[in-house]
């Protein structure tokens, strides 16, 4: 298949692993934060954050190429960061076929004034003001395994099952293994829930640095109050907790409360940094869970785990307290 | 409250912590095996492998002197390892008022030429002739970690709610939580699987060593799939999924798959020991998940990433390739 891919970061540069051995034709699009990646890959067939060889057969397309990266693509996929999804879907949107299947990798919802969700599906709808199929890839998916062909499974998530039979068949591989939900709600909840409970979970490294002593209890009751409150939380919103309790939610809320930078953030905190302090640190990345943190307490969600974060983040109260506060 | 609790292992020694904070009165037996550490508390009111002081109100009993250990005693715990609970039961049984409330902190089932699953309350049960409600604690308590009061949730499983309350009130503190369920056959199942599945996700930790790749996707997956086997099992056998999804499921198997021998076990293999090598390497120690696989296989449980565990445990697999194929 055509298969164009929006953002060469490094999740969007991983997927082209799978996807070239299913042999299909891949264009790699890079937005101007991106030009560093894309001609080292012109270059040198390599991601500057990726040790593995991109194959010969992936085009490359640099920013101002996005109608000649799109055309005739049967999949578009969008693996840009949060921020950019709108506008990068209004850039490409006049290139895109209304047949394509819009493949979504990017996190994140919108919460308007009136305190309505909005997921990301709808605002890529919105943005391509067609009724294209779309799907969003969730679960455990560090880029670099991805890359590397470690094997993983994930989840699709769509209305439309057609579309996702049709991206499985692209993406599938020996070492990538793919599952179908019809639970956008609760595949699109749980991808921006497990960064939050994951700067939770890293509030616990931090003390274990901090102190000395392990907290391995500590972060497994933790890590089953995260998954109880998200499957709470996903069917309050109209989900299903049996996507909470598979790779969408246990999986990926594992996966990053392991690595990434939402537990970094959160370890930093922990060891006694003060939040400001803590972003200031890692200023140069987005905290995607200190985001969507932000627009929980304007939801005003009442959960034990989910405020106790929200209190260390918003409110000034110490890792620890909060934390202790919770076994009390 | 009166406690007597039998098994002066690390964990019946840590539980003396939360216990002494609530100012019962504590009998700490030690079995035959036992004598160094009773020796050792007597002396230094050290055990050997907790670096904790015991506090001097716990009174300390040698092997010879269960009768006066367990006089008057309210509760009961029983905390000898898995193969001695039939025996040490049988010797206390006398020495037991018929009123009095036994907590199993002990793990394990057996399975009779029937096929028949019988668990650890019910064989208590059965050496205990007598109709005294039993409790079972489940849940997330490496021993070092409760003897240091580092938080922590636990949950008490039993038919007998009164019970159950009662023994919460002698054991709760502040850093240690105490969540009551009825589902006796989950908690139970969970704690003896558990073991089972971190066999399985030290495969992978032993790949990880072997290769010098890493496999955080890989074992997240396989954790969600352990979680999702578990509570398929669990239902299977009469009890709730909800047990599983909570801190006698989720939160044990994450606390035995970041560490303990089960998972060090499963370690050597992913690193390329055979079993009898690795059984070897930790001869001095009972491997628990790998005698309760033994009986799953007796029952065949027809689960992929259980008979995954079970295919190279007891049929020469590699663990590479088992874990390979799940991913097919």
């Amino acid at each position: 298949m055509k298969i164009a891919i929006l953002g060469a970061g490094v999740m969007g540069t991983a997927l082209t692993i799978p996807l070239s051995r299913n042999n299909n034709q891949i264009n790699l699009w890079g937005t101007k934060y991106d030009e560093e990646a894309i001609k080292s890959i012109i270059n040198f067939r390599k991601h500057p954050k990726l040790s593995v060889e991109i194959p010969r057969l992936v085009k490359v397309f640099s920013s101002n190429q996005i109608d000649e990266a799109l055309k005739d693509s049967e999949i578009v996929v969008i693996a840009v960061s949060s921020n950019a999804v709108k506008s990068i879907v209004e850039e490409a949107a006049p290139y895109i076929s209304k047949k394509a299947i819009l493949i979504i990798v990017s996190k994140g919802f919108e919460v308007n004034d009136k305190g309505e969700v909005k997921f990301l599906p709808d605002i890529v709808k919105e943005e391509i003001k067609g009724e294209n199929p779309i799907v969003s890839i969730r679960g455990p998916s560090i880029a670099n395994e991805v890359a590397f062909e470690t094997p993983t499974m994930v989840v699709f998530a769509s209305k439309n099952f057609k579309a996702m039979e049709k991206c499985k068949k692209a993406f599938e591989t020996p070492f990538y293994k793919i599952y179908l939900t019809k639970d956008v709600i609760g595949a699109e909840l749980c991808s921006s829930l497990k960064n939050i409970y994951a700067i939770g979970l890293g509030f616990c490294d931090g003390l274990e640095k901090k102190t000395g002593k392990s907290f391995f209890n500590t972060k497994s009751a933790l890590l089953t109050l995260s998954l109880i409150e998200m499957a709470e939380l996903t069917k309050f919103f109209g989900g299903s907790k049996e996507t909470v309790y598979g790779l969408a939610g246990l999986g990926d809320l594992d996966v990053t409360s392991k690595g990434g930078r939402n537990r970094m953030f959160g370890e930093l905190i922990g060891k006694g940094l003060s939040v400001k302090e803590a972003l200031n640190e890692v200023k140069s990345v987005t905290i995607e869970g200190y985001e969507a943190a932000e627009k929980t307490v304007k939801l005003k969600l009442n959960k034990p785990f989910l405020n106790a974060i929200n209190s260390v983040l918003f409110k000034g109260e110490e890792a620890s307290t909060a934390i202790n506060k919770l076994f009390q």
